[in-house]
């Protein structure tokens, strides 16, 4: 029995909304799918138009009705209504009457009580993001760890030399941050047919700024880009290189903090008269600084300065051209400080002084939801609402690690209706458009690598299938493609095994080709609607759907009893032609549903 | 069996939080109590600060458990951590790990998955409410239906002379604005014995300034008082009798727009040279204007005007003095309007210009939870928390009521269960400051009446249980404590039944003073934490308690089996010296936990 396959239906994607760039003003469809066993008698949209709730009655879409455009046909009944986009975000919610009585639909699902506004349906009129933003599978690189051009460079003092395939990755306590490999732009595009074939059409680089470890994360400054990765004409190689193949770049910058090198901050610190004081906190007494966790070498930026909201969007300004976007580290905390709340603001100022191309992704490691669809960030690093739970559903058995982006207690262990409700309670709180253009990783530099955490091969290639048919930007960290392992950010930073064969799974990067190479051919993987059909604690399944397919997917992570699949179907990926999910696992399936 | 009773608990009162009004900067104690049988092992706090988790591990408060200072002794250990108040609202949570796994406490209750912050409990560091709010017993008065002075005045042309006890309200349709009994505010002074009899100690006044309609909404000014209610020495006098009886009065103030005959707008709709044009939204072209809903006698206000920001506080600031503070009409459209949303920005001006000492209360039909907690508005009319709910729980079998502040298809009927998941999801998305500063209604001069809805005496009698005893400011509309009906909020406007025996329900009278006194009396109804420990269908069970007291609230829509009180108990209301609750039903009744 598919358990939610009973449920009237509705989300942000195509199939149901008639328009996903509204402006203020415009005039909306949107759509309602109701199994006619649901017993719908009538539908309201509810919208919250300048603070107030007004209802408008949905009338059925005959033609949709009869014509089954999608889905099971005859089973369903489609409601429609027009809606208008009143506010920069237009929340909407469905009002079912039913024999059992009122029912609300949120994003949240069905709820027989009343809930609050915060699971609405959005309708988002600020500016849409790039289109290109929507089909993009996102590859990070760290470039000290990716490829080397051979180029002969003179080390850094600080650096502290290693051999690229013999020296194993440090993975804490000193020498961390200074463990140097020696990988370089142009060593990045020696390798750009490898990422290509993957399916990745935009690589990610942490910073390239110069500073003084290997991380890169503390900028000495932001207008060079570090002469160690090639300067600034390797970076311009670099993003000829991919715009040539279609690809995009995206680079990495700090708005909370910059670097204790930086020249902002030594003209800040040496004097108390400079201009640049204002661009930090300092302390009128104790002449001390605020920086990032306590942590001296990242001061914190003040974005009350005008120095400030003018320098730091002139830094993102400078690099596109090369660059055709931005991940924004710790966005959480940019802007926040005590009495201050200053974060939606500079995120929609540096959304404006970009323009409407120009990508900006925000790193949030615990709770975007507060901070998206605010007309600045286009999405997040999905931590929260995917990665978490997709970790505490198919964490190893005998895994061991303390902490999940210092959250105590270690990776909890969950069943999967328990991560899917995380996935939802998320997703929920946030519009249809920010869940798309949010990156949903399994991994990054920031964390244990993924087969670390599965501890399989076959769990490992569970995940890898919900990253890449999920809504959400895929965001693949290079190397995890050859199943490689790490316990932690820094342990996981390894060197790509371009000659150590041995540290290549190639079913593994087979899985990754075959799976980002199906999310690119398959229209439904990146525009489709979601509908969740089945949960259990080893068990998850659900379609993907647009006008043209329904494709529908099943992640075991154990094995279990079959399934029976909703209607005829055929095999697309890793599944035979059968009329039931099979019960073995680990595994991931998928199913093209006939119409 | 008791559901909830083996749960761990935390919520906003002084039981678990050492300082209920912090300041910026503040360390402060919070405390958690487990079950020993939830086999909670150990407890981290996770604050987030400027954007970013933080956690503090907790201790077991080893006075506290082996003392017993609330609850159940042996079988509870508390937990204590210090945290800080970063952030003017600093959101908490716990972690708990348990044999069951890692879960997390939220004011939303345990989840075994992940959750976003919106549900976390919060530190609230932005000015206290005035103290004598949280004490507060209020009931609305609309001036035109409560008293007479029996002073002669003549007749306003737009009025449709009624008689007091003859003529019965015209609930809707022509005349409904324009029919006048004639009620004024030294006719409100007569009766204010019985009104503090009742065991209220503030009154709230629709509006009293002067206006072509009875419920005054559309103000034709704010600097008098209307003559036809005495003025503003009637208004001086009404203020001076209830401050001598310790007793607070609150104005009702229309934020979002003015009347069209105000000189305001008459000023800017005959001049588009006027100053006062800015303060209206007038189309350049046709020179049409905004208005609330559409109602032209309502003309929407525009905050972004200057003489906006500086006339309406103004007129709030004008009547303080006689008045203790404010309700605020329709709050939740104040300062929104298309791309605008500046509302969190009025409520905090106003409350900046009011100062710390004056009540300010906001209307919000459907949600007000995303506008509560901003610096601004103290608390909202909770019909959405609480209200509705109640209504769905309790209403009559017959009740045939279009919609509920305009959501179609009626009251729904709802179980106990439902209501409570709808109670525990508005209040979860609230500070416990919030909440207990909002007002917990059961009817309105906007609403059907309590006994219309509940369609008999014991059902209201166990609404009004509810309204007496829950965390919130219990607020009555005048008239409900006489059972009066109503099957809408013109309806419900019923001149009071001073000199109608007939149309008295004296017991329900005395319920109202009896579950009012004890409010007045039980510390734990005012400033106790409140523990939910069961629900069904037709049955809630739970607890407020205060380092002094624990009282356990039942409240029965129907009868059903007994259910086993959780140890010895003392009667306090409508109850008998058992070690049950009894099954028969409607009931509310009141014990006193022995410790």
């Amino acid at each position: 029995m598919l358990l939610f396959a009973g449920e009237p239906h509705h989300d942000g994607s195509a199939l149901y909304v008639s328009d996903l760039a509204p402006s203020l003003g415009s005039r909306v469809t949107v759509r309602l799918r109701a199994p006619r066993a649901a017993g719908v008698t009538a539908v309201h949209v509810r919208t919250v138009e300048d603070g107030e709730p007004r209802y408008t009655e949905a009338a059925v879409d005959e033609l949709r009705t009869s014509s089954h455009v999608t889905g099971y046909g005859p089973d369903d009944v489609w409601w429609h209504a027009e809606i208008t986009a009143v506010n920069p975000v237009t929340r909407y919610r469905f009002l079912l009457l039913t024999a059992r009585g009122q029912v609300w639909l949120t994003a949240g699902g069905l709820a027989g009580h009343d809930v609050t506004d915060d699971t609405d349906f959005r309708l988002v009129a600020h500016d849409a993001p790039p289109a290109w933003m929507a089909d993009a599978i996102v590859y990070q690189i760290f470039p000290d760890r990716f490829g080397r051009s051979g180029a002969s460079r003179p080390l850094p003092d600080w650096a502290l030399p290693r051999d690229w395939d013999r020296d194993p990755v440090i993975p804490s306590g000193p020498g961390t941050s200074q463990q140097f490999y020696g990988g370089d732009l142009d060593g990045v595009v020696r390798h750009l047919d490898h990422v290509q074939a993957l399916g990745v059409d935009t690589v990610y680089l942490t910073p390239i700024f110069p500073a003084r470890s290997n991380h890169r994360y503390n900028a000495a400054a932001f207008d060079r880009i570090d002469p160690l990765l090639g300067g600034e004409e390797a970076l311009r190689r670099l993003a000829d290189a991919l715009h040539a193949r279609g690809m995009r770049l995206l680079g990495d910058i700090t708005t909370n903090h910059c670097g204790d090198t930086h020249p902002w901050f030594t003209a800040a610190v040496s004097d108390v008269n400079a201009p640049e004081r204002e661009m930090f906190f300092f302390d009128p007494d104790t002449g001390d600084y605020e920086a990032w966790f306590g942590v001296k070498t990242l001061p914190k930026l003040n974005w009350r300065s005008d120095l400030v909201r003018s320098r730091v969007p002139a830094v993102l300004k400078r690099w596109l051209g090369p660059l055709d976007g931005w991940r924004v580290d710790v966005a959480n905390m940019t802007g926040r400080r005590g009495a201050d709340d200053l974060t939606h603001e500079v995120a929609a100022l540096l959304r404006r002084e970009l323009g409407p191309e120009v990508a900006l992704v925000a790193e949030h490691s615990h709770d975007a939801t507060g901070d998206l669809d605010r007309g600045g960030w286009h999405g997040t690093m999905n931590y929260g609402g995917f990665t978490r739970p997709v970790w505490t559903w198919l964490r190893g058995p005998g895994l061991d690690l303390p902490q999940f982006l210092g959250v105590p207690g270690g990776v909890p262990a969950r069943d999967g209706t328990a991560a899917l409700a995380t996935v939802r309670t998320f997703a929920a709180r946030m519009s249809w458009r920010s869940l798309v253009h949010s990156w949903q990783l399994l991994d990054s530099h920031d964390t244990p690598r993924i087969r670390t955490v599965t501890g399989s091969r076959a769990l490992h290639l569970v995940a890898l299938g919900l990253q890449a048919t999920l809504p959400g930007t895929p965001m693949v960290f290079a190397g995890s493609e050859f199943g490689l392992t790490g316990v932690n950010g820094e342990h996981a930073r390894t060197p790509m095994p371009w000659d150590r064969p041995a540290d290549q799974d190639l079913a593994t990067l087979a899985a990754y080709r075959e799976l980002f190479g199906l999310r690119r051919a398959e229209p439904a993987l990146r525009h489709g609607g979601l509908r969740w059909l089945h949960a259990d604690a080893d068990h998850l399944v659900f379609a993907r759907e647009c006008e043209a397919e329904t494709l529908l997917v099943s992640a075991r992570r154990a094995p279990g009893a079959p399934l029976p699949l909703p209607g005829p179907a055929t095999p697309v990926h890793n599944a035979s032609d059968t009329n039931v999910i099979p019960g073995d696992g680990p595994a991931l399936r998928i199913w093209r549903l006939a119409r």
